[in-house]
């Protein structure tokens, strides 16, 4: 049906439903009304960057003059920020994968209650790139954890269950496709490492804390590019886990800065 | 000697350092002289609440007139938000684990670059209580995880490093007193379980995805309260890991909302 699906016999049961981060209910809002035509939604770490990029989608689909700006439609929650450009959303989700499942349970909950159809997500932003030229665009076409394993472990009631990190393979080739009729922006397909700590996990030596040789972070990092790894980020895990366990045609475009 | 220790021998060779996330860097800011004499650090989820708290510790410090307000002193970034009120630096840190680990990396380079002296940094917001009366203040004594064991589980190069969580005591018995003169906020000390998830991880029956039942739910949360777990949060192992690390004394408070 192409309806986004939620897993939770309790959810029925309930009288109201309070997206409490993104400052929206089903008892405060007309969620149908004012959702119901959504068919792309666009994530990204920094609420700047997804206003900027509301206000680009704005333009681009000729919806708005120069001076207009998208208003923030979670205006009370400083948790995310959330802009509409027609049939385009664009909502923050902070750093790392606690901050995204947050967003992304209630989002997924908020597409469900409007009756969104053939919802598709993107996630945009920056990463670090493995072995690629700076100024790549990384498309990921499996999300991999820490031991360059394709799996998302997630604690439930103490237990860890685990799940899988696949993307939606059609939707990664259609945005390759796409990318080739954009010049200057060299874009591939690879897995994406996801960690749990950008200095630490991520290797970097420039941390508070850093107890290894800058030869085993290179020992690490040349696994982790052997087993297919081309960038490195903190969300693509609970990203593709979630968006796959819910019926949303999900993928991962990260743009690899330096 | 009171100094915020970094334990990185590569900081010490590198020509200029760059607190990426906080828009700040040795070589464009003169730390010392912006940072040098803080000696509180108040940290919590949300930038609206940390500059209102900022605000009011201007006016209880008789810093402010009731119309000025603090400077966001991050302002390039929107990771997260910093505000100073005399010696008093409030800072976001956005939701989870990865979030506030990135801003504690920086904030620990930052009071050592600052060469700030015997700094007390305390963690502020709410939570989840257990088994305790709504508006009620938990002192944390000890931050534990999941499991209810009082460790922090650091991945560095793909390993899991396990780190102590205990918090500065007596900073904690001091908090207790100060709460003895505030009338209307019933405080107690007790241990924090701190979770990677909002919605399973804390076993909501609300979120996008929820496969356990309510007695199921009640029988883990029954368990956490037995283990001596008073309230649930997303941050405190990560930070008690870190300020214990770094010579922070530490102490992490949270409002238990309901």
């Amino acid at each position: 049906s192409g309806l986004v699906l939620v897993k939770n016999p309790h959810l029925d049961l309930m009288e109201e439903d309070i997206l409490y981060h993104l400052d929206l209910g089903t008892k405060t809002h007309n969620l149908p009304a004012m959702f119901g035509d959504i068919k792309f939604v666009c994530v990204g770490g920094s609420p700047n960057r997804m206003r900027a990029f509301a206000q680009l989608m704005r333009r681009e689909l000729g919806l708005a003059g120069p001076g207009q700006d998208a208003a923030d439609t979670c205006g009370g929650s400083d948790r995310y920020a959330m802009y509409r450009a027609g049939p385009v959303l664009a909502i923050s989700h902070g750093m790392g994968i606690p901050s995204i499942s947050i967003m992304l349970h209630e989002l997924i909950k908020l597409l469900h209650h409007a009756k969104c159809r053939d919802v598709t997500i993107i996630r945009m932003g920056t990463s670090g790139g493995l072995g690629i030229e700076a100024g790549s665009v990384v498309i990921t076409d499996t999300a991999m954890d820490s031991s360059f394993q394709p799996r998302f472990e997630q604690v439930v009631l103490g237990d860890v269950v685990v799940r899988s990190t696949e993307l939606d393979k059609g939707l990664a080739e259609e945005l390759l496709a796409c990318s080739r009729d954009v010049p200057g922006f060299p874009t591939l397909m690879g897995h994406t490492m996801c960690t749990y700590d950008f200095y630490e996990g991520q290797g970097r030596l420039d941390g508070a804390l850093c107890s290894f040789s800058s030869e085993k972070k290179l020992e690490y990092l040349r696994r982790a590019y052997e087993a297919g790894v081309r960038n490195i980020e903190m969300e693509s895990t609970a990203f593709a886990a979630l968006c796959g366990l819910c019926g949303l045609k999900g993928e991962s475009c990260r743009f690899h800065l330096l």
